[in-house]
């Protein structure tokens, strides 16, 4: 196990309670903006404070390649990922778009794209150009799944560091989908058949090819379904153990965590894994239109903010769930009580 | 009808294909946005350009007091809608916070409170003192109903020549879920307790009486349901009428309308009887936790933009949906195309 997981704490409950009292004074009847005020609850666990502020968000996006793009997965050639990170670094992605929007600082993170990305801008914590094609053997060993946690660790320190209250962690790799499947189904249970999805685009006859890679890798590499570091190390991705690892540090540093979508939720599930007491950190940002997503946010027990009917990645459903953290934020730092204003409580007996 | 009626026109299907397939050209994969991407087309058949701006937005909050109140239906004395009045002039309800939050002006509009509003900034449209009590009487004769439309239309021309490019139009006024209701029930045929709710918070023997108050108005009333006008002014409210009137002027100017929750619905509902062209400039922003919602959802064939289990009214949930249009908009304004990133096409047959 990774020993970060030896500081993070479980949320603050009783903060929790009292934002949940607070919010009954406020002048609209109660319960009546739903979502938000659970949101708004979840926020004073997240940070110990009945008034937490979630702005700046920072916006973190790991990029990496996956051997089994080799057995023709996506719909994309693997040259994608490194032409993407290139996109990211000039500004033009849908997600540099949607972090300009909540005005947060984007990073973008080589972590082990299988070319060199010389982007101005990308970090480099290139750990290997790729990893290995899982069905022939595992996708990386071990100790470099825990080094790409580091890297996903030291990313979320950077972002503190520069003041981010809220965190978004973002995705790039070609196949990805691919290794998410395969860690979802062997996490869970659940037939692959039941969780593979079109990704970026395949065909119903790519489809079933896919679901095919993923039965052989998942019999090929006999993860122990109990072992989330060994699932992540035989069927993952490096951008994928970075993710996890950014939700380890979120948890470890009390900072609300913006889950994307499948890939994300994936991560997400293999750090709730490691750690339970990290599910209270985070916030499900969107639905994906994947299939296996819904299988993953049940496995966490989680309602995303947003439906959207979005699979692209990158961040971007998280990032459109932000405005609405920082609309719970100001409700509760805003808005009047029924004292204050002069209006008459709720006078049903 | 409504002479407004005539300076309605059909969105501009061409300038959605347009913007359509310049969607397809962007760094993602095609379709990927989901939801956003048919903002995006919506936007410019409303508009009529590729790239249009939807900020500022402005939010018009339309207040007035029901008759039908003396009946016992509301968890709140009618006494609230003054006060909340007041609250939303010194700026402390959720539509004020969540307007800040946009970026939005609010303008306050009294078209027919049951007292005095005297809070400054509040605009004086008043009316009357409140409709009549819709179980006894008409809640309004058909010129106030033209009349309040106008109040309506005007604050729309207010909003649009300081600037506004989206339009939120919100509620208050205490029991019109109960007119709503009545109202909804008639142009729709479906029973009254089918789509009748707790409003701001009735317990269950209130809600059987409130069922039971509505289907006597209903019965007394004998509105044709065939004719929006009749039936707005028989079992409406001023607000309400404000409200529709508001959807007729947005569309009239190509000015898309972020429509809220029930109370809203239902007003757009007349609108789109009145003049069906209307609904093409209709963007839904929330699925309110009021069971009529959905009936009145469906009617207009929406599906609207967030699902967050609220009820509050005031034009929240159409203020909470306002930053996806401006991602709609920026995603098609800011992201870089296929080309321009030298990104690789999809490259499946």
């Amino acid at each position: 196990m990774h020993p970060i997981v030896d500081h993070i704490q479980p949320v603050d409950r009783h903060a929790g309670e009292v934002t949940c009292r607070y919010l009954d004074t406020l002048t609209k009847p109660p319960g009546s903006l739903g979502a938000l005020e659970d949101l708004a609850v979840q926020l004073s666990t997240i940070t110990g404070e009945l008034k937490p502020s979630v702005a700046p968000p920072a916006v973190t996006v790991f990029a990496a390649d996956h051997g089994v793009a080799e057995e023709g997965v996506s719909a994309f050639p693997q040259a994608v990922t490194a032409q993407m990170v290139a996109n990211f670094a000039s500004g033009g992605a849908a997600i540099n778009v949607f972090a300009r929007q909540i005005g947060a600082n984007i990073e973008v993170v080589d972590v082990g794209v299988a070319s060199a990305t010389e982007a101005p801008g990308v970090v480099n914590a290139k750990l290997r150009y790729g990893t290995a094609n899982m069905v022939v053997e595992d996708a990386m060993h071990a100790d470099q799944a825990l080094a790409a946690i580091d890297v996903g660790i030291a990313a979320v320190e950077r972002a503190r560091t520069a003041g981010a209250r809220c965190l978004i962690v973002g995705e790039m790799g070609i196949a990805n989908t691919t290794a998410s499947s395969a860690m979802l189904a062997v996490l869970t249970g659940e037939s692959v058949a039941s969780l593979v999805g079109a990704g970026t685009g395949i065909n119903q006859q790519q489809l079933v090819h896919k679901v095919a890679v993923i039965e052989r890798a998942i019999a090929a590499r006999n993860a122990d379904s109990l072992a989330p570091l060994e699932v992540l190390a035989k069927l993952g991705g490096l951008e994928i153990a970075a993710m996890a690892g950014a939700y380890l540090a979120a948890a470890a540093h009390r900072l609300p965590a913006i889950v994307d979508g499948f890939i994300a939720t994936v991560a997400a599930l293999i750090a709730c894994r490691m750690c339970p007491a990290v599910r209270g950190y985070l916030i499900f940002g969107h639905r994906s239109h994947e299939p296996g997503h819904n299988i993953a946010l049940k496995a966490l027990e989680a309602k995303p903010l947003l439906d959207m009917g979005m699979r692209l990645g990158e961040g971007s459903g998280a990032a459109l769930a932000f405005p609405l953290l920082q609309a719970a934020t100001a409700m509760v730092a805003e808005m009047a009580t029924f004292t204050d204003a002069g209006v008459s409580d709720n006078a049903a007996p």
